[in-house]
């Protein structure tokens, strides 16, 4: 096997992507159809495996997916399952997001604290019983944590991570899609609520929802085996829609302000840090794990926030690490955690963390890529218009 | 950017070896080594690169694993740092191994059991001192695991991640080369034993262990930016023993009967499917998590356990997911879950999970691999000889 890249001549000894697979980076009921359709690149969430780029530049990809509709294999978004007569209290001190007017059928964004009040896990919630939920995660392994705490606190419920494996139907002709094959029903669904369709004498269940501000829908598949199935009967119907298989795009992922925990934030971040607070108010009166630390957070002020950035220069080289971001006066006052050239905006755009002196929108600073190129950009609100 | 891929021509959208890179896939200190050194594909293995080629083919590097010595950047093998009056308490519940009477200065081979006694991780645990050990950990968030576990039980400790990056000297020449660098105090650590040694003002803990059975050193490197010096020191005194930077061979681990978290068993395993019984006594008289559990499944038996198999028809294609096993009647009766081409033994060997009516060794059975050819094979015990 010879690979090419921009002259540069290489062997490499793996199977297909460059990405070493293997049972533990785990496979979905889809897998076989991305691989068929044309997937290039992966990457691991979950252990498992999401794809990353198909034939089709991200570029191409994401003017397809502003006009059109996309397929994509998102089932590395695992489901924590949390069931039994605790599982309310269970899930409430996980987060400091109140859940008590939660209703059946209605998913919640949640950010998981530590006591630290550090950023475990930003998954969404769904409730769908009155005592059984489930964290559709992000990637660390909420079901660890989850079940450690049920184990010390002693409390009656089980977790479990349920052979659900998410299928995204994404773009403005998601819908039409979508009522195509699953009937007009679905139409009612209300911005991050979830009904029961019928697939193959199946129950599965979709919800209005995605990693994308183009609209859609995520079908939280059960049934390994139908996977293929399904996959085809969406696609056959979607080729009157122009239907493509695609991926959460990563220009219109940082051009919709949509974070991505282990890049933007982590464990060491609160959620002052990542303008989580309009999503909970500390004075309700649930308790919560990290409330204490959160408070004195609160109290003290946060020294640094995530923040746009549109950059000049031209595109950008790949976001493989941060990039460096410097003041005016070239002091370090943050980095740059995505970063790619939105060719609508004709400007490079990023999702950033920077410190509080330079956070203001407006304010200009500098960026230094790994060409070794210092750009000038300016502090932009998100998410970028 | 072209890629050939024998006679198969594709263009790929990413930097550098397919993966696609992001912050949120943690670089470590000798990344930018490792591919200064030639590596051609990475593995994720807790968020973090593991190198898992170089431009010589596996066999190559198992051959030259086997008489030289090699250089591996296995930072992505975690620290769980367990700190506190209740460290030892903590740790003790975590596993089935007794650590009662395990000394400071001390590594321990410590499966880690939840509440069904499915195995959380197998871990190599590090006694630091009476109140301080660390977690050095294969694939899964025992950081989080340990963590509700502290905040449920109360328990008065700190657990977090140290900036602790492992780097390993494997191979007959480790000990010669590891003298070389540190003085002939290295030459004094027992197997499965650590102490400290000097490099440029900082201390490093360095472990007779590492993930091969050629012997060698694990420098659990503590300092991000040094890290780069540290590969440079070791590769200069290395090459008049002709050094090579590498990675878990593999050909190498299967041999040796090495398991691999998430290739040869999950969370749905139990410790006795793993022949891990020998590393406990489940009549000590200390407690732990899914003790219960697992006396009931003493009691009832098992139904599958981890075995070799040797077998034939020329090198197997690579085992990017489990080769299905059959009887020679033709029942499923077990998967391989690693398997490669043996140049020594000049077979190919797996890895596998073989169901109880099937498991002596001798048996004959069939294994079918992607390439759609159904090979003979023969049970066979760990590790093969």
């Amino acid at each position: 096997m010879v690979i090419l890249f921009g002259g540069l001549s290489r062997r490499i000894f793996m199977g297909g992507s460059g990405l070493n697979m293997s049972r533990r980076i785990r496979r979905t009921p889809f897998t076989d159809k991305v691989e068929s359709y044309g997937v290039t690149g992966f990457t691991v969430v979950n252990h498992m495996l999401l794809p990353k780029s198909f034939k089709k530049s991200v570029e191409e990809d994401y003017w397809h997916l502003r006009e059109n509709v996309q397929i994509w294999d998102v089932s590395c978004q695992r489901q924590v399952e949390i069931l039994g007569p605790d599982a309310e209290k269970l899930v409430q001190i996980m987060t400091p997001r109140s859940i008590s007017k939660m209703r059946i059928g209605q998913c919640l964004y949640v950010p998981l604290l530590d006591e630290n009040a550090g950023i475990i896990n930003d998954p969404v919630l769904l409730k769908l019983d009155k005592n059984r939920f489930w964290l559709s995660i992000a990637d660390s392994d909420v079901l660890l944590w989850t079940k450690g705490l049920a184990y010390g606190l002693n409390l009656n419920v089980k977790i479990l991570e349920p052979q659900v494996f998410p299928l995204a139907i994404q773009g403005p002709k998601a819908e039409d899609l979508m009522a195509y094959v699953f009937g007009e029903k679905i139409r009612s669904i209300n911005f991050f609520n979830f009904k029961y369709f019928d697939f193959l004498g199946t129950q599965q269940l979709v919800a209005r929802s995605g990693y994308s501000k183009q609209g859609g829908f995520e079908i939280y598949f059960n049934g390994f085996d139908l996977g293929p199935k399904l996959w085809d009967l969406i696609w056959e119907n979607g080729k009157k829609f122009n239907i493509s298989a695609g991926c959460p795009n990563l220009i219109e992922r940082i051009e919709g302000g949509l974070l991505s925990y282990g890049n933007e934030f982590t464990i060491e971040n609160n959620p002052f840090e990542c303008n989580f607070d309009k999503f909970f108010k500390l004075d309700s009166d649930h308790n919560f794990i990290g409330k204490e630390n959160l408070e004195k957070i609160k109290k003290g002020g946060i020294n640094k926030k995530i923040k746009g950035v549109l950059f000049d220069g031209g595109p950008c080289p790949p976001c493989t690490k941060p990039f460096p971001v410097f003041s005016k006066k070239g002091k370090k006052i943050g980095q740059i955690t995505s970063g790619i050239f939105n060719p609508r905006l004709e400007k490079n755009t990023g999702l950033s963390m920077i410190d509080n002196d330079f956070w203001d929108d407006g304010n200009l600073l500098d960026i230094k890529t790994f060409d070794n190129v210092l750009r000038e950009g300016i502090v932009s609100s998100l998410p970028f218009n």
